[in-house]
């Protein structure tokens, strides 16, 4: 296993400005708090259901020589060329720079496993970008689809649709008796790994979390940074996904997962009524601060940013703070590092970024309805 | 010598509510934004004069029995209703609550040790504020006169007409040899003692604070806290003073500190043009988390004030905060310890005066224009 990308690494970059290649700058942008309010988005920040497929007779990608690797790379490119439907957009990941690359990552397009080796490896996105297939990553396909809020059944289906459609054009390797085979035996059966992204401050504050996480691991549960295996966890976010593929339908891994979430979103819930009864004053003095000196703040770095938003987050989600919950969200990734680098158009040194990163936010907050005061 | 008030102390009240005095009520709220903007603020916020007298023929202050001082208070009391001019309000403090004293306290029109022990001690106020006299302090008579910015001469001038208007009616007691005579003999000669208030955070932040007042010490000043002798310093704001009253005609004593300030005025100014210079963006991110934070706190203790106070302040002073500087000064006042109390109207524990003092300065500064955002 690859070791994993930090979170806020930005790639050393060669003298000369490289060009992005022609179809791939829209998805590098942010739309202005493009994200749909889904539900319980008070906890759940997103859905995500990826499948991972092999072609039939071909071995698995690590085992690829160039010339096969690249054959597999064009079959697909090929095959998604005559899909019905929203057109999609295929780039060879080598051709894209490794700034670029890590923007994917930061949207969470791509693995960070997929944007360190670029080699042979390929990526399609779907014009509207909620369903992206990695190609050549571990597996000769990952279908991966995310959306806003707890959104499991609808990803699964925007998934698994696509997967139909490449499966009448396509032999997946397949198994009578295991199902779909894979690289890694822990994705064998269904291929299917479907995960939330969670926001969970007051478990972490009141240290439950640590309780939890230890009881999902029995479950068959794992906990992830935001970024999938081996990344940090910051700003109270924790990816909790299905670890079993084998011998369990789909529906019942999604429907596992989904019992699961409503566990954790009710402690979370009530953890957070139960700090605004008995704490008020200390979550509003909390929230407050950090939504102050996130709109005044002219030098701030990665993880103080993280941690001030999920306290903005928090606020906006319990009616302390009038803001656009977008804009939070928004800002989780506009001030990440390979996003501030690409805003600028060049590179920046950590101190820079820094800086630039406080005027993002600053523009972005004050750009946002003042905070309601009560009680004056 | 007695031990000195700390800064945010409030007397133990009994159960019921004392009354304020007739007439004394006026002197202890604080008109919005009143302060002039003097000369040389952005380093002085005030000057000070005080005239050390005591009475020909009577004991000193601290030798008095009770008929006698009583005898002194009657005195001046009668003696000021004599006085052209505006009018002069006198009260006995015994008759003032702890709590009004501890405020008389904060508005500098009374010393700590006035404050702390009454009986038969007296104040006298003049209308205009600007001259006020304690009665059976350490002397029978301290007359103050205060006024904003660098403004030693016409404080001098002001506490002087007053000394004069008094000497025309009291025998002081005075020596042909050493001048004036006191209780204690740093005061003895001209009575005088002038002082600045200054505010030196670039002086605090650069480690040169301290070298400048081991200096002063040498060339006969006193650096003190903001309530004088023992009391702390806090929010880098710094009392210096004359300690030589004996052998020095009062024009010398007072030039002799205005040259001195001056060096330290421009100490205090180069130091900021070069941070600005240098660190525009550090001060700005100092100053604006500053402002963020006394913005939105909910619950927030008085040594954090004055510390972020003292950002906001200079902030404002070089141009980076776009505020009224008087609004940082009277919430220097209001968000001490007695002041929260008398606006709250009831005893309020360390935590109630928290939450109340963060309503009070986000109400005050939520009013204020909004800072200019630069740069975007």
């Amino acid at each position: 296993m690859p070791r994993a990308a930090n979170n806020d690494q930005v790639p050393a970059e060669g003298g000369k400005e490289e060009e992005t290649p022609s179809g791939l700058e829209k998805f590098l942008t942010l739309d202005r708090f493009p994200r749909a309010r889904g539900e319980g988005m008070d906890v759940v920040i997103s859905s995500r259901v990826r499948l991972a497929r092999n072609l039939d007779e071909r071995l698995f990608s690590n085992r690829l020589n160039a010339e096969l690797a690249e054959a597999v790379l064009g079959q697909v490119e090929t095959v998604l060329g005559q899909l019905e439907g929203a057109p999609w957009h295929f780039f060879h990941l080598e051709k894209i720079s490794p700034l670029d690359r890590q923007i994917l990552v930061e949207k969470h397009l791509i693995s960070p496993q997929h944007a360190q080796d670029p080699t042979h490896r390929g990526l399609a996105i779907r014009e509207d970008q909620v369903v992206s297939i990695m190609v050549n990553e571990e597996d000769h396909l990952r279908i991966q689809c995310i959306l806003p809020g707890m959104s499991l059944d609808e990803a699964y289906l925007e998934a698994e649709s696509v997967d139909d459609l490449l499966e009448a054009k396509l032999v997946y390797a397949f198994d009578g008796a295991y199902g779909y085979l894979t690289a890694c035996p822990t994705n064998l059966g269904t291929g299917l790994r479907a995960s939330l992204m969670m926001h969970l401050p007051v478990l972490v504050l009141t240290n439950q979390a640590g309780n939890f996480f230890h009881a999902l691991a029995k479950l068959g549960m794992a906990v992830r940074g935001q970024y999938g295996e081996g990344t940090q966890t910051i700003g109270n976010v924790f990816q909790i996904s299905n670890q079993i593929t084998l011998g369990v339908p789909e529906s019942e891994i999604i429907q596992n997962l989904k019992s699961i979430a409503a566990q954790i979103i009710d402690h979370e819930r009530n953890g957070r009524e139960t700090f605004l009864r008995e704490g008020r004053e200390a979550l509003e003095d909390r929230v407050g601060r950090a939504y102050g000196i996130l709109q005044n703040a002219r030098i701030i770095n990665s993880d103080e940013t993280l941690r001030l938003l999920s306290d903005v987050r928090l606020g906006i989600e319990m009616g302390l703070v009038h803001a656009n919950p977008g804009v939070v969200d928004e800002l989780w990734m506009l001030t990440r590092a390979a996003c501030l680098q690409k805003m600028d158009g060049r590179g920046l040194n950590p101190y820079e970024r820094d800086v630039r990163r406080a005027a993002i936010i600053r523009g972005m907050l004050t750009a946002q309805p003042q905070e309601k005061r009560e009680g004056e």
